[in-house]
């Protein structure tokens, strides 16, 4: 099939795009100095590949439902819930299977007890600036002490940086990142444990202490991300079709609106025109002319490309991810790891 | 199973105030004077509890998967595509199928030929005013002619006025409408036939001109239709855990966020707390009394209920409603109809 024949809307990735960011980041920080974030695309098939080309063998994820997916995929040689979790039998189950190595993240007495009911290993989470989960650094201590009584395995320390990451100004990026890291850095001495994890896709190359970053953006890539000037490039975007044109009115309408895009960084773009607003199931764009004549605007029933601004809940809108080589839809990868 | 023991984030709808919203619409709007928008709700059991108790045997829907699942559900006894496609294959496809009857809206030459190419009936949609599908009034009849000429039954005309639909003040909602309804005599004036389709939720008891009205948030509401002062209650909320809280710093931490949540109308409340933000799996909420002792989170481990601003995309998020009596669980619907 022909990427123009697909129904739309339709989630296309480019292999040869996605092929150039698995490479230039596996170059930047090759196997195990990389651990991709699972919560960005939420398909095994597409971490498989990532595992393959790139050779990173741990992965993390942001729900017990990737976890759990990652696991039966035969994808678990070293996986870390980047995240608090408070549902003991799933856990419990998770860890029973017995194909995984399974690590959770914990930041709280209650969380430390709920590894030990299952019997996880262990990563102390640590506030690095970022208002949501990890323990204070001066809290880290105790909580490994707690950790390690129950009999847990307490691997390090993790914070995500999340209030830095999308951060344009590298600059800023950077001092912002030192100031988190010495949080981590205090948290750690008190801790112990081989194992420092940290950063995203917009810190992955200012990270010089970390032995990890959880990057998952840098696959995908969206308009937010572009803005920081990463050499990964756009690899998802969205076919539509134009279902209706006014063009003496001057606006136009595509057939994917904001159940198939995330919204909460702002609307998508579509190529060659301003979007307008987004409706349930379309997107209505302005006629490059004005109102009009033709107003510049495509006939109805032509195909055009939109970009999400938020790649990760984008993804998780959908089903499956069409794989596109040029012209050719070479595979279909479901989105299995979507919902909880 | 009881509602405490769902495994969160889970999307739980009230059964008691579910059938208060159908009973208050069916009272107001009785059988074929509403045509439930299944946008709304993406699923095939609540269109049947809603035909079965509302007494509603017609249906509209925005995409051709909620057509093809209400067909295939045996629920297809009058099924309107209140949208434009240039789907061909598809359409045929539905049509052949023989099982439902299939309209579709039209607002160009192009959607006529699909429409004719499938041997769907149609209406014509007409732009009431909202920048988005619809042609002008004064080019409904030559499409009308169009279609009849192609040897497609014309059922009439629909407009929807959602530029009007959300307008917190009555007063304002009534005089557009009657500058919408204005324009939508005009077409039908040109275009005959025997059906006006038009509304939504916030227009369901101005329309006095209409033969039907498609409403569909009414069912379960959100935040941003709650501000109308309608007679409909909030049916749907999402079930969430308390994950991580920092009485010193402020602020605690639930595992549901904009994965979980349409956010175009803004952020989801939580019961009993302002909510800070929204990750992709999380949503930070302040403490109320501020950093300091306890200030008044809650434990971890503790469940709370979250409400979406925006019902229609946070239903198309998740897979399973759960239907909630009172505490217990008694059914689970699946979310059949979402995806394209």
């Amino acid at each position: 099939m022909k990427v123009h024949e697909l129904p739309t809307p339709a989630l296309v990735v480019d292999l040869a795009v996605l092929d150039h960011n698995i490479d230039t980041m596996a170059a930047a920080r090759p196997g195990p100095a990389l651990r991709p974030h699972v919560k960005a695309f939420k398909c095994t098939e597409l971490a498989r590949h990532v595992a393959d080309r790139g050779g990173h063998r741990a992965f993390c994820c942001a729900t017990m439902r990737e976890m759990e997916g990652m696991a039966a995929a035969g994808l678990g040689g070293d996986l870390l819930l980047a995240n608090e979790t408070l549902d003991a039998p799933r856990l419990t189950a998770l860890v029973d299977r017995g194909d995984a190595r399974i690590t959770v993240a914990v930041d709280s007495p209650e969380t430390v007890e709920v590894a030990a009911a299952a019997g996880a290993e262990v990563l102390v989470d640590v506030d690095v600036g970022l208002p949501r989960c990890g323990c204070r650094p001066d809290e880290a201590g105790r909580l490994a002490d707690l950790a390690r009584s129950r009999g847990l395995q307490v691997r390090g320390v993790m914070g995500y940086e999340g209030h830095i990451v999308g951060n344009p100004d590298r600059t800023a990026r950077s001092e912002a990142l030192a100031t988190s890291m010495e949080r981590l850095r205090r948290a750690h001495e008190d801790v112990g444990g081989g194992l420092v994890s940290s950063g995203g896709t917009g810190t992955y190359d200012l990270h010089d202490w970390a032995d990890e970053v959880q990057a998952g953006s840098y696959l995908l890539m969206d308009t937010h991300y572009a803005r920081l000037g990463l050499p990964f490039e756009q690899a998802l975007r969205v076919a539509v079709t134009v279902t209706s044109t006014s063009p003496t009115r001057g606006w136009g309408v595509v057939d994917a609106g904001l159940k198939a895009f995330g919204m909460d960084h702002g609307n998508p773009t579509l190529d060659g025109f301003d979007v307008f607003f987004c409706s349930d199931e379309h997107t209505t764009f302005l006629a490059p002319g004005g109102p009009g004549s033709d107003g510049g605007l495509p006939a109805v029933g032509e195909r055009r490309w939109m970009v999400p601004a938020h790649v990760d809940p984008t993804v998780a809108y959908h089903e499956r991810i069409f794989v596109a080589d040029g012209e050719d839809v070479v595979d279909i990868w479901p989105v299995d790891l979507r919902n909880w």
